[in-house]
């Protein structure tokens, strides 16, 4: 009996000593993965290209095509098992030249806004838009009005993010309703055109672009943002008496192009058919670089390849970076790689996205539909301890547009979680640029991704 | 005897909901706290007069007079109990016109170098000083150099920031023993003058200047520091050939000026013996706007208190903000400080300092020599669920420099800790200024500080 006793004992210390003794090798791996991003790393240099050379990509133009070249012609260098692109027909769009939003007519006199075009808009036509304002900070409010404060005026949406929320996105999707779906809803009764307060935290002199849906139902009708200080400007004018503006874009929508997902990928060793992905979005708006939105998240999705490499790391499970096409208008590569997928019979195990920002980390948020979601997510917050000492956190929520799709195949989708205040600052805007990105915040980025894919990998999700 | 377990029971329950609500209590008072400042803060705008209107505030300086009468009228406009400014002598250094590090002869031709002379350093005359550089790593290095290698010439202190450390304070304290003592120990072998790779994270034109301390046994000789760009110029021409270097500044160090310390505070309804300090320093170098360093803790400490009279928050102890004058060159206002504590038999129980920039938050760094300093940690480490919701962890850690002083008379000493990785691109540089600054994320700094003042001010340290 003492002998069995002492059996079960020696046995459960030699189980808690091999325990340790793998928590402190993945603990020196984590650590190891750290340094190398931090010296080795090649996000910020590929950044660069991206952004100061080839710069904003939207979905059909020649920047997009320059950067599925750039991103492919990188990979092809990493010594990856395969490199390839998957033809997506995405949106063409195109802002054309001139963009005025001015105040004809109030009381404060007359002056031209900061203003940019919705991404999707209709133009003015050569003649522009002429028309009183009319302004409200929610659908409720625009029905209340009805046809009778709504028709031939353009509608001002003007309801500001909320300051109190700690996670901007949070503040965002509180306001974003406006911008996406408000043209419609003021079409709905009459409008003639909408100006938006820009999707912002901050008070100040840059409009933010972004996309928008038009109900097929409705008239379409021209759509453009004024930043946040015009918006408080504008505002006033109308407490004060009757606003005319005067609108005018000449953007227009194209045929359908050809584009592509640029996608490389690590065989594993042990369960190649089992797909760990990591991605983000090569397509940015037009106006600014596509900095952080999202030319941080597709280089470190690329480093986590090139640094895998370096550090001679064979994973267990297939390692797939996708860098997807039209995230910003259209997510035509998000659903043609996930339809694809599903064709092939493919198995995500996991799908993580970097599409917050290339800022310092926080860490992530877990998402996904399976019967198995409480599970696996309890078993990858058992790696708190080993997350810690770098402040990342795993938490439930969201995990990225393009990843979404994959979400009906039982992925466990994942949103890596830079910290958010500044994200809104940049957001679809031109001062979305390369200066604005720190080279270390981005590196930890990416150490931290990779820190995650080399635990799903030894452990899996059980 | 079950009348018994049962009133047991009762009891338990009973102090466990009331222990429910009151941590209810709390953590809706830390949401308010957090709303408010976002919403009412006035850190920003304050941080914006200091900046743009008054400029870098160097000990001794106009600017930094300014500065003591700007704050000390904020304060008085609060609705607290006492203003008044405490009288220090500070040393009173100026940088003169004209800094000049050139190149005169190597192998890749002449060439201006970025440079800016270090705080406290003697000028070079008119004529400034030409010789030949040689280049160490280590003061190990410059021994094995010796006299024979040394005399006559300047030395380039070149040992860069190790990335691989997570907080680039750990990395500065590894390097910056070159700028602090670097001069008197070339001196000690003859050097004529030196130079110095910038404190910095990254790879720019931006030099960084900063303290020195000179040997009063050894001679004192100039000193001046050069971008990491440059330095990483430099280091290249010396690998291809001798290189003569020419310095020209004409800093120069006249008597010391009477300043102040700008103190306001709310006294204690309970504790008004107990004082609770929340600090920054009003000085700053001269070359920039001393935004981060440390205009965003000053307005932050004094946002503390506005933030608390607004909310009606009535403390139990002495809150106290105090704005030290002084910091980077001589701690004069720390020290005074401490001494006039000592003096008037005041009792510290804890004195927080926020000096590490106004970035987004990650919580506090714990320190003190107390016999109770293990039990007070953890005594507050017991808050964590109530702070963690804000990403603020409460840890082992330094202080602050002001603050340091009050170590001796037994106050637990706390350093605000916001996140580092960008903090050494702007610390002691032209580049440190107002836009740098993130208005959500010096607010949740203020948030994350009044927090913690209202949890100590509520439990003590017990």
């Amino acid at each position: 009996m003492l002998a069995k006793r002492f059996l079960v004992l020696l046995l459960s210390v030699s189980t808690t000593f091999s325990l340790l003794a793998q928590e402190n090798a993945d603990a020196f791996f984590i650590k190891k993965i750290h340094d190398s991003a931090l010296t080795e790393g090649r996000a910020y240099d590929w950044l660069r290209y991206l952004t100061k050379e080839i710069g904003g990509r939207l979905s059909g133009s020649p920047e997009a095509a320059a950067a599925v070249e750039y991103t492919k012609q990188v990979l092809d260098t990493l010594g990856l098992d395969s490199v390839w692109l998957m033809p997506v027909m995405v949106p063409h769009w195109v802002r054309g030249d001139k963009e005025v939003v001015r105040i004809s007519a109030s009381v404060m006199g007359s002056m031209d806004l900061k203003a940019v075009t919705l991404g999707g808009s209709v133009g003015t036509g050569m003649a522009g838009i002429s028309a009183e304002v009319v302004e409200v900070q929610s659908f409720e409010e625009l029905e209340k009005l009805g046809e009778a404060g709504v028709k031939g005026k353009i509608v001002f949406f003007n309801r500001p993010f909320d300051p109190t929320q700690l996670n901007t996105f949070r503040a965002y999707g509180g306001a974003v309703g406006q911008r996406a779906n408000g043209p419609s809803e003021a079409a709905r009764y009459g409008a003639v055109g909408t100006l938006v307060r820009s999707m912002a935290s901050a008070l100040d002199d840059v409009p933010h672009t972004g996309g928008l849906r038009y109900r097929d139902d409705l008239p379409k009708i021209p759509a453009m943002a004024i930043s946040t200080n015009d918006a408080e400007l504008l505002s006033k004018a109308l407490k004060a008496g009757p606003v005319h503006v005067y609108m005018e874009t000449h953007c227009t929508q194209l045929e359908d192009k050809l584009s592509y997902n640029v996608i490389g990928e690590i065989k594993g060793s042990e369960n190649p058919d089992e797909i760990i992905l990591v991605g983000g979005h090569l397509d940015s708006w037009d106006i600014g670089e596509g900095a952080h939105d999202d030319g941080a998240g597709c280089v470190q999705a690329m480093d986590v390849l090139q640094l895998m490499k370096r550090l001679n790391y064979q994973p267990k499970h297939t390692i797939r970076c996708v860098l997807f096409m039209n995230e910003e208008n259209g997510l035509r590569g998000g659903r043609t790689y996930a339809e694809e997928a599903a064709r092939l019979g493919e198995n995500h195990l996991v799908a993580i996205e970097s599409d917050r920002g290339g800022f310092t980390p926080r860490g992530f948020t877990v998402d996904g539909n399976s019967h198995l979601f409480v599970e696996r997510l309890t078993a990858m917050q058992q790696w708190s301890p080993l997350l810690e000492p770098y402040y990342l956190h795993i938490k439930k929520g969201g995990g990225g547009a393009d990843i979404s799709p994959l979400r009906a195949q039982n992925a466990l989708l994942v949103g890596y979680e830079p910290d958010s205040q500044r994200y809104f600052d940049y957001h679809h805007t031109a001062a979305d640029t390369f200066e604005t990105v720190n080279k270390r915040e981005l590196e930890l980025g990416t150490a931290a991704i990779l820190s995650l894919v080399y635990l799903i990998d030894q452990y899996g999700l059980k």
